[in-house]
């Protein structure tokens, strides 16, 4: 106890605190002051009330787990415009004769806008307090992440056919040193970023080009790889080699390349990622829901590769809950193998925290809870029928807990949900809104079901 | 509409009607008749207020799904106890040196009825009202399934080695018979049932008295079968034959009988399952998380099997929430045979529903909502982020919604849960005793994890 600290903004008491940060991973009965929106201290055992002054805000956390907010390190947020859109249907139909179209017809700057704070409203809900977004118009999700209070990595999108902001092609390294540019340090909340579609829909010009404005400006390239076997066979018969070595080949590889998916890759691959410090983005339910496949993590994770955890856009999940993320990550990996030792609990919380934050190059700031770093914090509420008893807080978290556990959640040292109640984000006009984006997308005939089955 | 009716017990008003019973499958603003514990009428449109008479109660379901209660068709409930004590481990070690253990020193009456009743809260919070559980002292399951209001089958279990209720094996027909005989009749809630383990904790012996007096008595057989590749060996060890030939040169395959899990069947085992009319209890949680396999249940639908959803025991799930399980039938379907079509959301649903009902031989009187039916019905309010916008309701209850979402549940037109207040359980007290058994067994060393790891 150290009674020379200055008054905390928040304090919070009791529980059971999850680090995430080794040697002490669990504290019982912690005590976090948090100050100028960064974890101050950390301490154990009953303190006396007054002990640190008068803090602005005490939050009892009795009968929780205090834990890292997730991280989720590949989403499209403003999809939520499409969630349950086309279901259950073949990918290249899916996509083709559903998503894009829909995309080049109703995706603008305000659709994207509401599309993502309602997305936005989901994850804190769930317990993200970061997200990796990439998509069109990407400026407006860096606004509603502002105005949210969220903290989120926006990767303004690249793809060699026109798209609902980008007619044309010629420009691509201008718009992108100028998205690079505009939302450099303009909010310690955003950090901007770049992502290329994929190796067979960008060409090896805009591949080589997009990454080499990343390299420059020190932010993260992103990209879908190896995520179904068509595009292997793609690239293969385009390029004549394995996906990874084609982009190893355009000198993309290096630790601020963040690959999505990562499925169809043989050890030669893996290796080369490894070798390149790439990290890695998993998103199993999509990957389930889509049919494309199971990505080897446990063979990543060997390699010391990062792996963090993602959604994907909730047209191909249909939510953004990292907790429902976690428990499909360990179970995927356990049945594909045959072996319920493949991937434990503790490992998928670390790769939905502190992974998560190596990830996205943040694990400085972000991702665990130690002094220094950024107040990003949630509170879980283990006394739950479906929560009790309580043997391991890592196995409830992964195999038993739900985004609707989290009650609190703290953002930057800023309270952005409350008992539930966002602070920041008005919901119900939000929901209204996107109510009427898919009144708008029925009536055009996009709902690829007849009535509403 | 009918302006003769008797004035209904409870009215449902408003929202979007799944029935499950074609051809009517959605009916928008229907108004529900309850009368007697049963569906009185389905009407549709907007009904003036007084129209009825004065139901004792009116319940407003705008915004709400309303559908039938979720019929969970493979449980062992008292498990509870032991949710999260010990996982990430291979199958045997798990079953034989942490659960076998702690069901023989922890199971007794009075646990049995305290980890069901924790279990029963889960399960109405979550949507299911039936449920057919299997274990041992199983009239303690019956008699907190009445003090509930939950409908449920309950199954005492037969085993060849020593249990807690059953210290030898010689009565067991005479056990069987008497716990029928005692259960028959007793409550319009509940129907007594048998269960054998498996194929490989009982002789055949064991299995031909236990199905025998099923069979007079009239009440389903249940069994664990093909639930490991390690079961297979040893049925072809002792018996020279796979599993399902086993049960079918014994004669237990018929209507009556449920087969739970099905994972290492051939075609020629699912046609013998197909011919004999059995059903089968699938339990993709539990089988994923044990790394025990994937159930062909698209070959079995395709063979007119009557498939139903399970979440087994929470000590291999590790909850007991059926849309959870909805969502990992669809997608573990889809990744494993890399077909996004293979198991549409809308099956799944019918699975959870109706498909449960006949698998327990109970679809005259549950698992959809018309009118002479059991009033077992639940809202769902789709009033939420992670539920907003809807275009299809079948792909929202698959792919995104959760337990957390269901308000509202009626069973047997008793209302159990209001606003997701559980109108029949002291929670509170219930947990409190859970963990006082979970403390017990942590002090007596069955905690496989050092700390809380």
């Amino acid at each position: 106890m150290n009674s020379l600290k200055e008054t905390p903004d928040i304090l919070i008491t009791g529980g059971t605190l999850l680090t995430m940060a080794p040697p002490e991973e669990i504290v019982e009965d912690p005590v976090i002051g948090i100050r100028d929106g960064k974890i101050d201290f950390i301490e154990k055992g009953k303190i006396p009330a007054g002990h640190y002054g008068a803090a602005r805000e005490i939050i009892d956390a009795s009968g929780c787990i205090v834990m890292p907010g997730l991280v989720n390190v590949h989403t499209h947020l403003a999809m939520t415009c499409f969630r349950g859109l086309a279901d259950d249907l073949p990918l290249m139909t899916w996509l083709n004769d559903h998503i894009f179209p829909a995309e080049a017809r109703f995706i603008n700057r305000r659709t994207v806008y509401v599309g993502a704070m309602l997305a936005i409203a989901e994850m804190i809900l769930s317990g993200t307090t970061t997200f990796c977004d990439g998509y069109f118009f990407e400026g407006e999700v860096g606004r509603a992440a502002i105005a949210a209070g969220m903290r989120g990595v926006i990767a303004q999108g690249f793809i060699d056919f026109p798209t609902p902001n980008q007619p044309g092609h010629s420009e691509n390294a201008a718009i992108a040193e100028r998205f690079v540019e505009r939302w450099h340090d303009r909010s310690p909340l955003i950090t901007p970023a770049l992502v290329c579609h994929s190796p067979y829909t960008c060409s090896p010009d805009t591949l080589r080009i997009v990454k080499d404005v990343a390299r420059r400006a020190g932010v993260t390239f992103q990209i879908h790889l190896a995520e179904t076997r068509e595009e292997v066979r793609l690239i293969r018969e385009r390029y004549g080699k394995k996906s990874v070595q084609h982009l190893h080949d355009l000198d993309l590889l290096d630790q601020n390349t963040i690959a999505a998916h990562c499925i169809w890759l043989d050890g030669g691959e893996l290796d080369l990622l490894a070798a390149g410090r790439v990290k890695v983005a998993h998103d199993p339910e999509s990957n389930m829901k889509l049919g494309a496949g199971v990505a080897p993590v446990p063979e990543m994770l060997r390699r010391g590769i990062d792996v963090g955890l993602g959604t994907d856009g909730c047209a191909s999940n249909n939510d953004l809950d990292l907790f429902g993320e976690m428990g499909m990550a360990a179970r995927l990996q356990k049945v594909f193998s045959g072996d319920p030792t493949a991937l434990t609990a503790k490992r998928v919380v670390e790769m939905a925290t502190i992974g998560g934050a190596r990830v996205l190059g943040m694990a400085d700031r972000i991702g665990s809870i130690a002094p220094g770093k950024e107040a990003d914090i949630i509170l879980v509420d283990m006394r739950k029928p479906h929560l009790t008893p309580l043997y391991r807080p890592f196995s409830h978290l992964v195999y038993a807990a739900r985004g609707a556990d989290v009650v609190t959640s703290i953002i930057g040292g800023r309270i952005v949900m409350k008992e539930r109640r966002l602070l920041q984000i008005e919901l119900t006009a939000v929901m209204e809104e996107v109510r009427r984006i898919a009144d708008r997308i029925i009536e055009a005939g996009f709902h690829h079901n007849a009535g509403r089955l």
